[in-house]
């Protein structure tokens, strides 16, 4: 009698923060029979081996996906055509092809065109993550509690989306399924513009010629500290992000803008009225992401 | 005999997150033989003195500061004109007025004006906070590893300012000394602009119409989260720093506003080295926070 595995070999393209984790809750919950690691980089293809998170690495991506029922796309979204374009004739028929990216729309632009008919292409955002990259980032519960979106175009196969679906549910996560263009609007106003306010401010800081780098540091505490944190993400991966969601990003900075002139304005003729006004409303929200557990 | 307290009878203005702390350490320490609490509202009072964080609480100011040789303003920055007209004429000679405010040049202007001589003013800013507020927010350590900034104004007797730099050495603090205006300046960078983006980000977010509050929540762990952290912290504090230190935050503001224009347009026109570039750079001062031990 053999043992009953999700996937039989999966193929990891990438092993950074997200697909390191996907790596090790896989391991843990004995999902696949195998897997195979694939990176640019021998280097940490090698460091990935040594810890433990696959049965073969490859530096050859048309070799890694072979025979694979399961490939799970990590690397920065912008290299996803290029990806696509190698291992699109190297799938088996059944395979499912999924993702980890930041968004969806441009995924689904770079990667569908790509795949041969019977392949399933099931993007998936995990809504999670860390400041630190790399395959030893990576834990296995990583995602638990957090959402997980799906974003399958028209016409996938319900099967491939409920085995990517039950798939996340081993990581902990909940699983929300949505079309790729809202998920990309949502996204660029909770994540993508947060992650590009911080880095903008983060830069402003560090420009700023009448305060030492050693003041930033040592006053960092009232305030800035939590920006720097965000402001260590994975610099490719965000660069991106960025150029892959660009409409939407675009949309949501205009909003921001316009508002940070109001209350620019504000301070301006100290209008205590609309500061104090803002500042209570912006209490609640913390709130609702308590009770929901999202802190 | 006597045990030798470093106070006779401190007085404190207000009792709120961070003077609920001073108290929480003092008594800890053994640091004064009275704790006098003050507090406008008589519920913040009485709840103080469940706490066991005074001896005696008042609701009337100038009974609050009789006989104390020890007075720490610890209400929003706004009130420190009134607060000083109504304690000035009560205090005694050789007392110390110290405060706790975000802003150190509007602190000095409207407080000095109405001290009797002989009663020694040294402002007080420690760099630390949570986003909570109320008597019950406190806690003893909250100080612990973080800078508090001293801007004692010219002439201000040495004695005095030791007193309170040693104060805060009991709270865990390192002690810096710096002019009002260069403070204010820091601080604006350090702290007051993050927090200004923090609310204006979270504002924006509210406002979008085609995102729900539910998916906000939800898919908070994208970044956002931490901003609503910072962006639930006391309004009525943080009215009053940004209208008490507008020069400063306006400056830093256009600085940042400057520097958005120029992220957008790399957006805009798919400059990928540049949103590279600018992120890289961002990276390393998380690196010089963490070697400070300020994260």
């Amino acid at each position: 009698m053999t043992a009953e595995f999700m996937f039989e070999r999966v193929a990891l393209i990438g092993i950074g923060l997200i697909n390191s984790s996907i790596a090790r809750f896989m391991k843990r919950d004995g999902l696949a029979r195998e897997i195979i690691i694939y990176s640019r980089r021998k280097l940490t293809a090698d460091k990935a081996m040594e810890l433990g998170l696959g049965d073969r690495a490859e530096t050859d991506m048309a070799t890694a996906v072979e025979g694979a029922d399961l490939v799970v796309l990590g690397a920065p979204v912008g290299a996803n055509t290029a990806i696509a374009e190698v291992i699109g004739p190297r799938l088996m028929p059944g395979a499912i092809v999924t993702d980890v990216g930041s968004v969806k729309g441009a995924v689904i632009r770079h990667i569908a065109p790509h795949l041969p008919k019977g392949v399933h292409l099931v993007p998936a955002h995990p809504v999670a993550g860390t400041e630190h990259s790399g395959p030893e980032a990576g834990f296995a519960e990583l995602f638990e509690n957090h959402w997980c979106i799906l974003t399958p175009p028209e016409g996938c196969d319900p099967t491939a989306v409920e085995k990517i679906a039950e798939l996340w549910r081993h990581a902990g996560s909940m699983i929300d399924i949505m079309d790729a263009a809202h998920h990309d609007k949502v996204l660029a106003i909770t994540s993508h513009l947060p992650q590009l306010i911080a880095y903008n401010i983060v830069g402003t800081v560090l420009d700023i010629e009448h305060v030492t780098d050693r003041e930033v540091v040592k006053y960092a505490a009232g305030g800035f500290r939590d920006f720097t944190r965000i402001a260590a993400s994975d610099p490719e991966m965000w660069r991106d992000v960025f150029l892959n969601n660009q409409e939407a990003v675009l949309e949501m900075l205009g909003r921001f803008t316009e508002d940070l002139a109001v209350l620019q304005r504000a301070i301006r003729w100290g209008d205590d009225k609309a500061l104090e006004e803002l500042f209570t409303r912006t209490r609640g929200i913390r709130r609702d992401l308590i009770a929901a557990k999202q802190v």
